[in-house]
């Protein structure tokens, strides 16, 4: 019988031999992910993801696509259908913060038994509304609180914490610039 | 009878009567985002987004929270969720330039038909998996590309893209740094 030797869900085997494949041929390592966005009515959209590139080929292991709802609050004249643009990066980050730290935890040999965050954004609103050209339109500034309880001792929590923030994509995302074409068609 | 004056689903009327409130009292313009995210197994991860701060009060207009689904395919470990961290800001991103969009257009008296975005970025795993320092673990760059039926002139929807494009909450977040305090607590 073969057991998979699984830590905190992460299947160990095959992170380790997908580090070796990627390390044997770094084009696997190439990824193009991707999305659709059609606008409803006011500040609602929907997102439809589905299908990207990696690994050498086009995936095909969703069935159908994910449909993601973004709307604003009344206060911000819409109708709470779902979250709202800035909100949805803090969960953005926060699930890219839980599957750094648990995955590289199963590569530790760390066992995870909780993990979780508390994010808050500072926002001037006069950016987005073009009435001061001194406030930026994004984020001022976002806080990450998270709390773990792991069968290591604290140094070894903070050691990984640390290699997380390192080689986490949407935190390098948010704290430095990605460049961004936007294209009008048509 | 008080008819609304509605553009392209939002209350021009009200708009207008924000801009102007935060004119007179810029302490309105600040807002304070929340989100809370639990980390479930492997590469899922739920996060719950309710209440925020802003216009000078807590908002209480969202009867239950929004979840949010996080996880990897299964070529990256996962088991498919929801979409994973990189592929939810590119959802981000859309739906603060479909707000943008629409919400400027009204203001102009542009009505908007229909808006659409196809978004796409690549990543290098060699970052994320820690085997390359000359990687960035973050998207290297993304591009977005939109359609738009309006009733506008096309250099009219040009010129207000490029003012979209200069106050997008989001494109500002991603084209440009954001300082992100992460704090290990317990």
């Amino acid at each position: 019988m073969v057991t998979q030797n699984r830590i905190n869900g992460v299947d160990v085997d095959r992170l380790v031999a997908t580090v070796q494949a990627i390390q044997a041929d770094p084009n696997l390592a190439r990824f193009r992910f991707r999305a659709h966005t059609d606008w409803v009515s006011g500040g609602n959209a929907k997102t439809r993801i589905q299908g990207f590139y990696g690994a050498g080929q086009e995936d095909t292991s969703r069935a159908a696509p994910f449909t993601l709802e973004g709307d604003e609050p009344p206060v911000l004249l819409g109708s709470n259908r779902g979250p709202n643009a800035v909100e949805a990066v803090l969960h953005a980050l926060a699930s890219c913060l839980a599957v750094g730290f648990v995955y590289n935890a199963a590569a530790r040999g760390i066992r995870v038994e909780a993990l979780e965050f508390d994010l808050e954004g500072d926002l001037d609103l006069q950016g987005f509304l073009g009435l001061s050209d001194e406030v930026r339109p994004g984020y001022e500034g976002l806080t990450v609180r998270y709390r773990v309880k792991a069968d290591a001792p604290r140094e070894k929590v903070v050691e990984l914490c640390d290699y997380v923030q390192k080689t986490s994509p949407v935190l390098d995302i948010i704290r430095n610039p990605v460049p961004v074409k936007v294209v009008l068609e048509g």
